[in-house]
């Protein structure tokens, strides 16, 4: 950076918070605003839009738990926004604002965390996020960063995850699997898609796909429900191609890699899933693809699963879906 | 608790991370509002108050940096949640909403992190403040909490750290020094103090002590002025009376421990400090001090310390207030 003072010290511990924070206002640039709007005060001070509701979510990147050294800092820096800004698409929602807490050893090295902002800022700019403010803390052992991002409602309506009901149907964006391909850090939050589907009357409910269609789907299933897939139908991404075995592993891809990042929602039943597609294909590249519908539960099953299994593969395990801390 | 399902289980490892979701909402039990306002969706659902500036910080608690295992877990909850409204008190506003992020080991005691909640709860609950969502990460190593707070002003008015002029009076709530004592555990964050401040018309400017008066104190000084102290007036923590050796080395206590989570304040040199401290005594019990005013730095001294140092000690270090990193 051209002027920088001390553009020779090469860790954190060299140059002291104070000139840490300086730092990184600078890598940030225009998508951190000045004081008090900005970095620089005891809080971070917006007008919110009047009436609009308004999102808040949280996640973090934690080294040796979410990338590993193999990784470029841009890409860390990057999925650290994005996975945030996928939580607030996935309720029809427009990123707004991010404060970001760093835990950092001293012997962190400047010229990876001017990448990582490099990361961050890029995808700041390209949504809209401007970053306001956050925290510095030093410890020894791996770096973390956690971002929290505020956003709104960019109509009157926020998707929720409840509001499906028996007879709906089940629809994804994109494709499913990947994520161990390095798809989980390529990815592109569906901003302006999921911004469109909240303003359909006819979708119910939405999430975004982080730990996989096993875990997720359920959370958007009424009591006494289940999935009933179109298994062959699964959009299944292009780089499982030269990697599964049969079709069996590719359904388990889908339903388990998780960190597809893709939205998946309800939609009415009274509504033909066609002439959605056939709306969504005008307005956008990405794929639209109808995955299923939500069935009765059949009775007096109990511990019947929450997606019924493929007729051809009664043995599908869907059990494994991402679950942090289970030894 | 009663009817806790798997009472018997003892880390987060035995329970995974759908059940530890579950058991927080309910440690949190009322400041933890329904789904989607409160945790369980892709993020959490708020109206903003309409036209009233909102504000938002974020700070942690690291284990082995911000505590250790001879802290009641009660207390590192609480302090967690009170240093973030410590910020909010600082510019004059309302703590409204947290979201909480953790990185935990699987080895976490859930007894511990029970106690960790409950103190967080009864903090909330004191100060309205609603946890409204978060995130688990699995991380061996030290547990992490980040808690990102948003408050609003309670009148139309924020007082940042800029504004005051070279003749204002410097004013400071309660006592300084202590928190070496454990006081950073036991402070009261100044919310209504700082409420009221905001809505009187001379306040120019505010911060809380976070780092200490040598650090924090400069940051409300415009360029070319320095700050010249009543010495003697320092309010010091009644804590330090048996252990501090000698005049000097109270006042080095009050200037570099930190973590005093008090407020420090601009005064407008146009008002007399002991009105203000007048009506303040008729409301408040915690004491309001004129320690000083901001006077201009001497011409020709580009070097000159941001606190002009007592001439009875003018050797006094005023550079070790607490900087994190530097070696």
């Amino acid at each position: 950076m051209v002027g920088e003072k001390n553009s020779s010290a090469g860790t954190v511990g060299e140059i002291g918070e104070k000139e840490l924070i300086r730092r990184i206002a600078g890598w940030l640039g225009p998508v951190n605003p000045p004081s008090p709007e900005g970095i620089g005060d005891d809080c971070a001070v917006f007008l919110a839009a009047e009436g609009s509701p308004q999102l808040v979510t949280v996640d973090p990147v934690i080294e040796g738990c979410h990338f590993d050294s193999s990784v470029a800092p841009e890409a860390v820096g990057a999925k650290l926004l994005k996975r945030n800004i996928s939580d607030v698409a996935a309720m029809g929602g427009l990123p707004r604002r991010a404060v970001l807490s760093l835990a950092l050893s001293g012997d962190t090295r400047l010229d990876w965390l001017r990448r990582f902002f490099d990361g961050l800022g890029k995808v700041a700019g390209r949504y809209g996020v401007s970053i306001v403010g956050g925290d510095v803390a030093r410890k020894e052992g791996p770096f973390s960063a956690y971002l929290t991002l505020i956003g709104e409602a960019a109509g009157t309506r926020v998707l929720t995850r409840r509001g499906g009901k028996i007879g709906d149907w089940l629809l994804v964006t994109g494709t499913l699997g990947g994520s161990r391909a390095g798809h989980h850090f390529e990815f592109t939050p569906r901003v302006e898609e999921g911004v469109w589907l909240a303003a359909h009357a006819g979708v119910r409910s939405m999430i975004d796909l982080s730990d996989g269609l096993a875990k997720d789907l359920p959370t958007l299933l009424p009591p006494g429900a289940q999935a009933e897939l179109e298994w062959d139908e699964l959009p299944l991404s292009a780089v499982l191609a030269g990697t599964v075995r049969d079709r069996e592993d590719g359904w388990r891809h889908a339903l388990t890699d998780g960190e597809d990042y893709e939205l998946l929602f309800v939609l009415d039943e009274s509504h033909r899933p066609q002439d959605l597609i056939r709306d969504w294909t005008r307005r956008f590249s990405c794929p639209l693809t109808l995955i299923g519908k939500i069935v009765a539960a059949p009775a007096g099953e109990p511990d019947a699963p929450p997606i019924r299994l493929p007729a051809s593969c009664p043995g599908l395990v869907l059990g494994s879906a991402y679950e942090h801390f289970r030894r």
